[in-house]
């Protein structure tokens, strides 16, 4: 076989390859059950259940008072689906009845998840895990990764009901996260994050404590909104600098937001 | 390079990637350890020991009346192999000694395993393990998997002594496991088999909250044959459906039994 | 297109999949912050703080005596990890503060790592943090692997610090690990490891009990210098044997040291 040939095969080959584990795809695919209400980046899928049977709302320990529930999980992702929440809660009349975090991302160094909302109707639920579907997009705009690991930062003006339950984070103010893996860079960022500005720190969380065991370090921050973004910002610098010593340059997700 | 091989040789690398991630395949190859018994699909592996060695039995903390030990452990595998092993103690003489779910199936959304019988002597051991590994082909039946996670279904008319000990079903009844991953399915599914026929919950698990963190929803079942029967296979249905939104459609991992 | 080219990329694509997953790889990238040490293989990573924020030691739960933290981590790899530490503990004037295992290995069946050094000024940490580095070389030698798990084994004759807290090994004596993923495989390898010499067990680890839901077993002995290496090297050779039997024969990840 023609040596070029191969050659330029196999740099496709690698190329297809590198895009296939980096690149989280959205499926366009459909269901026409009623329980289905869409899908987003990172494996994630949205579903309602208009009324939880009786038997199993007991078994998963959630609220009675809250017939409908909403559901959204992923393979890849936590704290975006964290912060998209936050907002669906916000914007809608429901509220949140657990946080759970697999150890997943599919063979990567973090969390997926399963979020759980309560309301009295289903439309609520539905409307609920509809903004969180959308607003993945953009929570996902500031996950980083390459082949060695990732990095998320995220922040807000204005923490809600979901971070408050996630993380302990104040209500009503400027929330920001900074994550990594392998958690040693993460280790770096939260001290450069804390150095940067004058924040509090909400909640730091490592591979043995807080985490599901995942190869991270997450340190949750709280205060004034520009002292926090600059805290995430510092951090962020610094995280894809040391994750590209391991490996290519991280790329965001989709588009950066902060 | 001519585009059109180009364009030839990339589909047939993605299909290959696409099946390699997939089928769980089984190994040929045999040891001539005394040790070894056989292998099975999903990275199975039986092997027994015909005296554990005193010190060893007493950080494994097992009961040290039983001289023999079967192991069956699997990378890919938890709830075909508690059925398969459930058989084994069903046609032997020993005994269920320890159940133990490793977060695995390399990448995936599930568990792999590690189970250990007992018994006073090693031929019954190595009898088990043989009718396990056996097993474990139709067990492994209602596992349907695709690229964005996977659906388990379980059913026997009679629960013996690992299915009770891994998920506390009553004895000599009629049994049924519901599971998907990622997590959030898992949860619609739990609901459409209890709502499908009058079975009794007996256990639900969810990732952290009697799994290993893994990104699935657990639901088992006991009851009249017929309606636990009926309430797995109502689960199956919106499970290939729901799972199927996320990427191709899933597909048996050998061949369906329920 | 040409059967026998495609033929020929197919094979060259399988034989590139096949080493992408087996090989770990040391990057050669550098950074210029001063937080940076290097890199091994496993994604690891070495970094320093030389002054730690005092909000962040607090939460980190570390002894505020230390000004001066290293910090070693990996997504694939513990043990070698551990037993790198140890050396650098050994020459330099540093201390252990803490060591998590996430479960990682990027799909494999084990953990990853995140030891934390501690020390008054910070050259004595970024040493540490160098010696490690250079040693994870060597502590990858007796780690073997295939596709459908690993090996790892461990030896030295004069247990330090970070084995003493990681197994409770106790210091200055000879120190040995056995460790293999399908657990299932750890057990008959713990099992021929404590027959084979009189060793003393130090600890005895499996997917439930002391590894972070890694599909592990993980024995680890103490005892005569000549013993520990016998039962550890009487373990190899069944491991490799055992292993093999799931795939390909498991090769060295460096080059084999005990």
């Amino acid at each position: 076989m023609d040596e070029q040939i191969r050659k330029k095969v196999m740099e496709e080959v690698e190329k297809q390859l590198q895009s296939s584990k980096n690149t989280l795809k959205r499926s366009e695919k459909q269901s026409s059950l009623t329980e289905f209400v869409g899908t987003a980046i990172g494996d994630t899928i949205g579903l309602v259940i208009a009324n939880v049977d009786q038997l199993l709302h007991e078994k998963m320990n959630i609220d009675k008072k809250y017939r409908s529930i909403g559901i959204l999980g992923a393979r890849t992702g936590a704290g975006p689906h964290i912060m998209a929440v936050d907002e669906a809660v916000k914007a809608t009349n429901t509220e949140v009845l657990s946080i759970e975090l697999p150890r997943d991302t599919k063979g990567g160094a973090g969390h997926g998840s399963l979020i759980i909302l309560g309301s009295e109707d289903v439309s609520d639920a539905r409307r609920a895990i509809e903004v969180a579907l959308q607003t993945i997009e953009t929570t996902m705009g500031d996950v980083y990764s390459n082949d060695a690991g990732h990095l998320e930062f995220q922040y807000t003006a204005r923490a809600s009901y979901a971070i408050e339950k996630a993380f302990g984070a104040p209500l009503g103010k400027s929330f920001g996260l900074i994550c990594a893996g392998p958690a040693a860079i993460g280790v770096v960022l939260a001290d450069a994050a804390v150095k940067a500005a004058n924040v509090q720190v909400v909640s730091y969380s490592s591979p043995a404590n807080g985490t599901s065991f995942s190869n991270e370090v997450i340190l949750t921050v709280s205060g004034d909104s520009g002292a926090v973004r600059q805290a995430v910002m510092a951090a962020r610098d610094i995280g894809i600098s040391l994750l590209g010593t391991l490996g290519e340059t991280p790329v965001s997700v989709t588009t950066p937001y902060i």
